[in-house]
C-alpha cells in the first residue's frame, strides 16, 4: 500500500517504527478489514519521533518512545472519569489501526503525543519498550480488575502472552498460590517462569474439576481470564469463592452468545465481581510500566520468541500470530 | 404443622413473632420445598425475645427485635472478609426456613442472637422494623453495588417492594437522574414518592429504547437490577456506560440460562462491573438501616398495603404475595 | 484597576460575569495579595460566553456557564490520575484570581474552556448555578473524602456556605445521625434545614464532650471539618471511631502548627483515615452537581442572605464576607 | 514468675511455645509495665495446642501453629466493619502480654482459637512462622495502607524487622522504585534483598532532601512509615505527591506531640490520605501470609540474625532488642 507521508497535527507527532510487534487482535482486525478499509494495521511498538505538531510540548524529534494501543485524545467526560479506552464511547481510544492507520507503515501518526507517547528510559530495552504498549498494560489490566488481596489464591486462564503477563503481574500484586491454565508446553513453562505455582491443563479434562482437585476442592479468590471460549465465563464463575473476582482481558467473537446459566453464575447473588477491560493506555500508564521494568521487578521480554529484522518482515511475523497455533510461537518482534 | 417450642443454643435467643411479612422469596421457597421438607417458611419480621443462651449478653428476654433474613454464625473466613450471606458457602448466611424454621411459626430460633438481633429503638415503628431485616437491606444492598457517585443518572429495573428500597436507597446515596423501570401504576407512583424522576413502563416497548429516548441518546451510569428475566442483564448492559455498574439483587430460576451476548455484554472489555448480592445481615446492618429510618431519612412503610392482624393471617398474607400480579398489593404485614 | 480586554487562547473563552459571589478565601487572596500583585479576585460565578478560541467545540457564545473555582488545563499526569486540583503541582489547578484574574472583573478568560465550562441547564437557576463551582462542589468533596456508608452517624464541624452544603451532601449521601457543629443561629438553623439532626454550638463548651453526650458515649463514624482552629484536627480524632474517617476542606493559616498529639491522634494506628481537598473541579463535575439540583435533590440557594444588584456593589459584597461575623450573611451574590 | 497453668475457656486454646521472639514492643511494654503488672510479656512465636475448649473444632491438640499479635474475640460491631486490631476499643484486638499472659510463659492461653490460631502448614519453617504473626502481618498492613499500584514510587523510613517486612511486601504489592531510610549496614543490605533499590541513611542528612535529589526532584507515590520520631510525617507529607499515601505502622510515645505544621501538611487539602493500623490480625490472614511463604513470594526468615535454644534464653533475647542499637542484631528467635 502506497500513502503519502502524514502531517502531524498541533498535538500529534509522526513517528516511524523502531520495532514492531503483530498480534493477535491485528490477525483479528485483518478478518474484519470491512470496518476500516486500506487502513494499514498494528498497534505495537516503538517508534522514532520524526515530527512533532505546534502544540506538542513534552516529545521532540528524535525521541524514542514506547507506543501505548490504547491512543485517546485527552479530553471529554471519559477522560475526566479516569476511563481512557472508551473515550467518546465504546473502544473510542483505540486510534490506531482504526481511526488511524496503525504502526505497521513507514510512518504513523499518534495522536495527543504528550499525553500518549513515552520516551524509553535508560535500563528498558527496546525489546522490553515494545512490549508495554499492549502486552504488559493489558495483562496487568486483567490483574488490576482482578482485586488481588495478598496470599490469594489467583486462576489465570488463557495464557499467550497477555495471560503470561497477567500471571507476572498477579505475582508482583501479592497473589500466593497461582494457577495457570494453557496447553502448550512453551507457554506451561514461561508461566511458570513468570511467578505461576501450578499449571493446568486444558486438554487434560475440566479446568474447574482440575482445580478443585489442586485446592482440595476450596474454591478461588481471584480469576483473571486471558483466553477462552464463550463458556470459559461459566468455568470463571464455577471456580471463584463468593466475594471473589472475575476479571476479563480475553477477546471473543461479537457474533456469538456467552452460555451462562444462573446456577454457575450463583443467581447473581453471590458476591462475585464480573468486570473486563480493554487495557489502560497513554503515556503516563506506560511510564509506569517500564518503571517495573526498568527496577528489576519484570522482565517481559522472554515472551519473545522470534526476532525478524527489517521492514518487509512484518508480513512474516505477522503469518505466526495467525498460524500461532506452532508450538514455539508466544511473540516476534520486528525490528526496522 | 404441630413441633415443640426449641431452646435455643448457647449463643442463640428463642423469639416469638410480634410481625411478620411474607416475601416473594417465601413463595419460592414453597415450591421448591423439597430441599428443607417441613421447614416454617418466614424470614423477615419482628419478635420479642422469650429466651437466651447462656452465652447470650446484648440480647434481653423482652427486647422486641428487628430480624434479618440474613443470620449467619459469626464465625469463619467469610466472616473475616466481611462477607454474612455466604458464610460457609453459598447462601450459608441464610438459617431461616432453611437450616432453621422461619419466622411463621409461633416460636423462632436465631443463631448467634447478639450478633444478629437488633433491638428496634425509639422513633422505629413495628412495621418500619419489619420492612429493614430484608426489603431495605436487600434494596441497599442493590445500590450499594452500583457504586453511585453524586449526580449519577441511575436506572433501577423492577420496583416491587426491593428494587423501591432501591430507589429510595439510590436518591440518598446520590443519584441526580433516577429512572424507575416497572408497570403497575401503584408502584410507578411510590417509585416516585421514594425518589424516581422517571418511570419507563416495561409494557410501553423496549426499556432500553425507552431510556435512550429519555436521555437524549446518553447511557446511563448505574443499573440495579431488583426484577426482570434472563434478557434483563442484556438491557442493563446494553443502557449502561463504559465504566458504569451494573448491580443485580434480583432472583433468577437456578434451572434458567442468562441470555448474554457478546456484543451487548461489550464483548467484557467495556470496563463495566457486574456484581450481586443477596442482602447484608447482622444486627450491626439493621441498626445502621433502622437509624435512617429514626433520622427521618427513609419511611419504609410505604411498601405496606395491607395490614393484617393475628397469627392466622399469616397464611393470608402469604398468598398475596404468591398473587401479587393483583394491582392493588405491594408488601402485606401480619401483626401477631 | 483598569485592563484591557484579554484575548482567548485556542483552548479558552472570554466570558463576562452575569453572577459573581465573593468568598471567604478572596478575602484571604487579599490579604495575600503579595504572590499575584494586580490580580482580580473572585473564583465563584456565573458566565455569558463572549469569545471561544479556536479549538473550542463545545462551548458557544452567548451560552450562560457556571465557572468552577478549579479550571485546570486537562492535561499531565495527575489529570491521568484523575487528580485536578493539582495539576502540575499543589493548588496548580486554581487558575482564577492566581495566575488568571478572576471573576470580578468585566471579562475573565477561562482555560480550556470545553473541559471547564458547564452550560447551566433548564431547571437550575442562576443563583443555584453561581454556588456549583465552589461552595457546592467544596463541601461535597469533603463528604467524598468521608467515606460515608448508609446509616453512619456524622459530625460536620464548622457550617458557613462550604459546611452547610457539607451537611446537605452527606445527608444525601446516606448518613444516618448527622451532628452539625457552629454557632451563629442563622446557620444552625439552616444546618437543620440541610438535614443536620443535631447542632452543636463550639461556644458551649468542649465540642468532643457534648458529642459525646449527644452519642451516649459512642465515637461517631466520620468527621467533615469545614472549619476551625488548628486543634480542630485533634478534637476529629478524639471523636471519630478507630476505623472512622477524617475528610477536611476547611482553611489554614500557612504559618501555623497543628497541635496534633501522639495521644490524640490514636498513635496513628487507630485504622483512621485523614484525607483533605480543595475541591473537584471542571465542567463534568459541575454537570453532575447541577444534576442534583434540577432533579430536586439540592437547593443550595437557601445559602444566599443577600442579593445585590450592579457591576459596583461586588466590593460591597466581598466586604460583607471579610466583615461576615455578623449574624445575618452566610452569602451574597451579585447579579451583574 | 510462677503462675498456675491457666484452663481454657470453652472458645480458647491452652498452647506452649515452640519459638518465641521478642519484640520493640515488648520492651516497651515492660517500661510501661504498671498497665498490666504481673502480666508474662510476648506476643509473636510458634505453639503447640495443649489443650482445647468444648466449643474449639478446628484446631486440635498436637496443632503446631502460628501465633499473631492480634487475637480477638470475633464479636461486636467492629468485627462486623472488617476491623480486628481494635474490637471493642482502640488496642481491644490485643490480648497477648495486656489482657492475657504472653507467649513467653511455658503455657498461654489464645482467645477465640479457631479464628485466632493457624496451623503451619507443610512448607513454612518454624522460624518462618513465628514471624508471620507481627513481623510480616505489621509491615504488609503498611503496605495495604500506602495504595500501592503498579509502577509506583515507594519509600519506607524506618527498616527495622517491620519495615523490612514493609520493603518487601510493597515489592510484591507492584512497587516500582523503592527507597529505603535506614541507617545501620546490616538493615540497608537487607533492604536490598528484599527488593529496594535505593537506600537513604538519615545520617547523611534531611530525608526530603537526599530523596529529591534521587528522583530528580519528583515527589513519591506512596510513603510508609515503620520508624522515626514525631517529625517523620512532616517528612512524608512533605516527600508525598498531591494524591498520594502515607501509611503508618510506627509506634510512638504517647506523651509526646507531632511537630505537624500546616505548610508541610499541604494545609490538608493536598489530597494526601494519611493512615495507620497496628496489624491485621487472626487465623486467616496468617493462613494468607502463610500462602505467601509457602508458595516462594516472601522469606521473612532473613530477618532472624540470631538463634537462641532454650527456655531460659528468652531474657536473652528481650536483651538483644532492648539494646538493639548493637550493628548486628535485627530479630532474634528463641528456639524451646
Amino acid at each position: 500500500m502506497e500513502k503519502e507521508i502524514p502531517e502531524p497535527g498541533p498535538f500529534e507527532a509522526l513517528c516511524s517504527p523502531v520495532a514492531v510487534l503483530p498480534c493477535t487482535s491485528d490477525v483479528h482486525s485483518a478478518h474484519f478489514r470491512n470496518a476500516w478499509p486500506n487502513r494499514i494495521l498494528g498497534h505495537e511498538g516503538v517508534g522514532r519521533v520524526e515530527k512533532v505538531g505546534a502544540m506538542v510540548t513534552d516529545i521532540h524529534v528524535g525521541d524514542i518512545v514506547a507506543v501505548p494501543a490504547v491512543t485517546p485524545i485527552w479530553r471529554g467526560r471519559q477522560i475526566a472519569e479516569g476511563l481512557h479506552e472508551h473515550t467518546g464511547g465504546f473502544l473510542g481510544g483505540r486510534y490506531l489501526s482504526s481511526k488511524l492507520d496503525g504502526t505497521f507503515g513507514e510512518y504513523f501518526i499518534i495522536p495527543d503525543a504528550d499525553m500518549n507517547l513515552a520516551v524509553v528510559p535508560n535500563g528498558v530495552s527496546i525489546k522490553a519498550a515494545g512490549l508495554v504498549g499492549d502486552m504488559v498494560t493489558t495483562g496487568f489490566s486483567g490483574v488490576e480488575g482482578a482485586n488481588i488481596q495478598f496470599g490469594d489464591t489467583v486462576v489465570v486462564i488463557g495464557i499467550g502472552p497477555v495471560g503470561l503477563m497477567s500471571v507476572a503481574g498477579a505475582a508482583i500484586r501479592g497473589a500466593g498460590r497461582l494457577i495457570a491454565v494453557g496447553h502448550r508446553e512453551l507457554t506451561k513453562e514461561l508461566a511458570k517462569k513468570y511467578g505461576a505455582t501450578d499449571v493446568v491443563d486444558y486438554k487434560d479434562g475440566d479446568i474447574v474439576a482440575q482445580i478443585m482437585e489442586l485446592t482440595n476442592n476450596e474454591k478461588v479468590d481471584r480469576v483473571i481470564i486471558a483466553g477462552g471460549t464463550e463458556s470459559t465465563i461459566n468455568d470463571a464463575y464455577r471456580m471463584v469463592k463468593c466475594g471473589g473476582n472475575i476479571s476479563n482481558v480475553a477477546g471473543y467473537d461479537f457474533s456469538k452468545e456467552f452460555h451462562l446459566t444462573v446456577a454457575d453464575a450463583g443467581c447473581l447473588v453471590n458476591h462475585v465481581t464480573l468486570t473486563g477491560r480493554l487495557c489502560a493506555g497513554g503515556r503516563y500508564r506506560l511510564e509506569n510500566l517500564m518503571a517495573l521494568i526498568k527496577n528489576g521487578r519484570l522482565d517481559p521480554t522472554l515472551l519473545i520468541t522470534h526476532e525478524l529484522h527489517g521492514f518487509d518482515k512484518i508480513e512474516d511475523g505477522f503469518r505466526m500470530m495467525d498460524e500461532r497455533k506452532t508450538p514455539d510461537t508466544i511473540k516476534p518482534i520486528v525490528i526496522i
